[in-house]
């Protein structure tokens, strides 16, 4: 899936279901000498939308994307359609967000050095200063916004100014123990992603293995998600869980959960890094 | 695991820990010219309490249980021992009510007639005839007892005199879609076993499905439990999930969660019936 | 996901790769009125072809399949493109083989009796007698045809024939403990579904729960494939496995591995009934 | 689990079965005033071979570990019994041996430095130089031992001075993309633990992507076994399985089996630190 000079793009898309949406969009790409590679379509039939995200192969040669996207624009306007073109090369920019918790962050940092996550990292920002070898260690700015019991929302603005500063396409909260406040959560609309420890809506809040553990489950999950104003009840990007039994400790279930929370929390980031969700309601639409 | 003509017994106990436990029960059974073919142990060190299962392969000639289980009384005094012996050649009765669903039935029925599950099946009780011609093709008496929404008191006392005539070793609720009263709770404590149609404690009470659906979760499941007065509350015996996508329809999620239900189910009666399950409080110890 | 009086299709192709494919397809779906609610799209690099699947509403009123397919082979044509379009609401005939382990036959028999798997059933052909009572308690003719060691030919000569009475668009081996001949495989090309008790290609052949017994493996699995002249090796449509210990002796295995079974081959069955599979080389794509 | 100043200790023991076994070392234990806290017990049936292992709390004054092994000797003497008493307290130390695949190596490195998995770690040894910078990150001696294609003996000699120099109690091969010469799998029998990156018996040798892709599984997996003289065939410690689909490329089940990979090789080495793997012929038993 290697690119050569020619131009590879997603379309996400949706609108009203209506006759002939995919006949004028795929009319549209053909016309302009590129093909779709990869397509995936889902109508919800309560709703009446349709929803799609397409994988657009372009013309080698004389391909502008800006001169696609207008073309675009004049068929989208006539679908009602809220839509989005996005060219595969450019790497999103996230801001990572931790306290004192390594494993999340630790593991993003190794699959991105590696390239196994493409995004650019312009910051990591923890309330704690704790984890500022590791992520220096990686070439990445690491800054200490404290969180203050006292002062939170000054806190927070001081966190916001920091996550400004980055631009981040999205911003991921990697085991970050702090509430994110309502401003916070509506400025980053579906683009703040949340990895919580439990099986949602299981165990919601503080201390999700301490209420599995006393609560007897033979199963510990892990859940991402993008954050809403309501605690840990936005949209379910995704979820897993590993089997515990009655001898494991809340420690023992605090290290095997990590395993889970770092694989669905890279797999919830893969999705929303490469443009495979579609927020519907309270509820997410994944391509995968 | 074939007999012969010897006996196999299980040895089930809890008690206090305090050293030596192991060594006088196991002297005991070295006494007795038997041995310990499987082992299973827990002590929980926040209440103090030591758990065992034992499986005993006793002499061939000579042995008597009762003599054996008399013995033993006298250890276990000393020891101050909850405590069962049980012959394992003896397969345990069940009552298993339902309702109109038929799929945990089927597959109960199904597995009890090739041997797969050991135990004795005098009677199948429903709140409504739908199920009838399936269970009399196994050979297995079918009780109608209808639960009345105006009198559900009556309901449940002719359902308690029929379970009583089938004097049970265990209730089995392979979606008996009625809240056990508390008096029958009470009755067969830690032997009335539900299969619930989700991961609890996500989803408790109606239309667990429906909940899921709703709330846009990525994994669905399926929980076995003992039943207490707290409806959907009480010790987690075993529980497992399966996938599920944005297109699944709320009934291809009750499609796909019968294979949970039912293998969860067979899993959580095995353990039962192989006398695996300690209660210790709300949670359950299983010798898996 | 129900029909009304209007007519649901599925367009199952593939062809070279080229550009346009997608627009010409959709272009003249659109034209007909009709319109697209769900795609499944692949492009295979190596030997660039491009596979679709599209489930296509149509008109409510009006509107022939007759008319719709001979218009499409025009399109098709010009794209030297392999399809078919099929009518949703035609039941595929299925004639299922089984031997004397009634687990498989005894699930597709439930979940068929209860809609969960959309299919007609005119035939089950068995080697024994053994299964007679279960097939004619759900009404469907039993034909019990020996194959006999000394003249295995003769053997599997009457079964062709008993299956081409049947005239089924599929067969199904539901633990049908005979090699199917070369001969056969070639007249059913893709349309033999046979379920192997092992994660191929582990333990191919005979008795794969001894083999994996003897290797000491953790995890037992099963495998649904298409049947070829090369055993066990045909494209595989779908595989799961299930967790062993190394107390489980081989009966257990035998027992764990039915609930593996029964999933995958109806999972795989289900793919085959919705023409979600498309053949490439000796792999399957599946439109999941 | 912790310690205060009183020793835990682990016995694993394994002799013919006999009568009395239990019972014998469980009465020397209760003398000694020490209690068995955790039990694992298999009786293998074909070979009359009975395994155990205890996890012991000992007394918290006067105790010596040595005046109880060689007490113990003499009923183990007695039983004709295999037998090692290790101290809890004590890490295992271990030799990492890698190429240049990281992956495993920063997910050991990673849970070592947290405590996640207590062992010592005197020497990473690797045939190539690129993961130097990473090991001494963590503190950890690297050691670049090349392995020449036309002087393989000599590069295995070298390697087999520094892992001797580590005096290790076990060794990691990491993904070290070395056939392990019979002479040091004879000198390190059942110490030596490997990560194979497919689902054993299935791809054996070079490339199990390049081979799972090619046969078109459904699933891809990893395999930690103890190494032997017969490349990938050694006893199975642990497994685990992850789904793949037809657009999976062989680049994307690399990425995906690394996850699976690093848990399975985990799991695995703890249940060797933890003393709860006892070999048997070519198989595995694990007190889990």
């Amino acid at each position: 899936m290697n690119a050569s000079d020619s131009t590879t793009l997603r379309l996400v898309a949706d609108c009203l279901d209506q006759p002939g949406i995919v006949a004028k969009v795929s009319g549209y790409i053909a016309q302009q000498g590129a093909s779709i590679t990869e397509a995936g379509q889902y109508e919800d039939s309560r709703s009446k939308t349709f929803f799609m995200r397409y994988v657009i192969a372009t013309p080698t040669s004389g391909f502008s994307i800006d001169d696609f996207s207008e073309g675009f624009k004049s068929i989208a306007d006539t679908l009602n359609m809220n839509w989005r073109i996005v060219d595969v090369s450019k790497k999103q920019r996230l801001a990572i967000l931790v306290s004192q918790h390594d494993h999340c962050l630790a593991y993003l940092l190794h699959r991105w050095k590696v390239g196994d996550l493409p995004f650019e990292l312009p910051s990591v920002i923890s309330n704690h200063d704790t984890l500022r070898e590791l992520v220096e260690w990686y070439g990445i700015p690491f800054h200490n916004i404290p969180i203050r019991k006292e002062d939170k929302q000054a806190g927070f603005e001081a966190t916001a100014e920091k996550i400004e500063e980055a631009a981040p396409d999205a911003i991921v909260l990697a085991r970050y123990m702090q509430i994110f406040p309502p401003w916070l959560c509506q400025k980053y609309r579906h683009r703040v992603i949340n990895i919580h420890h439990s099986f949602l809506p299981s165990f919601v809040g503080a201390k999700p293995y301490h209420q599995a553990e006393e609560r007897g489950v033979k199963l510990i999950g892990a859940t991402c998600h993008y954050v809403t104003e309501e605690l840990d009840a936005g949209p379910i990007i995704e979820q897993d869980v590993t089997r515990v039994k009655h001898n494991h400790s809340i420690r023992d279930m605090m290290r095997l959960g990590k395993d889970i929370e770092n694989t669905v929390l890279a797999r919830g980031l893969r999705y929303h890094l490469e443009d495979r969700i579609l927020v519907h309601g309270n509820k997410c639409i994944v391509f995968a």
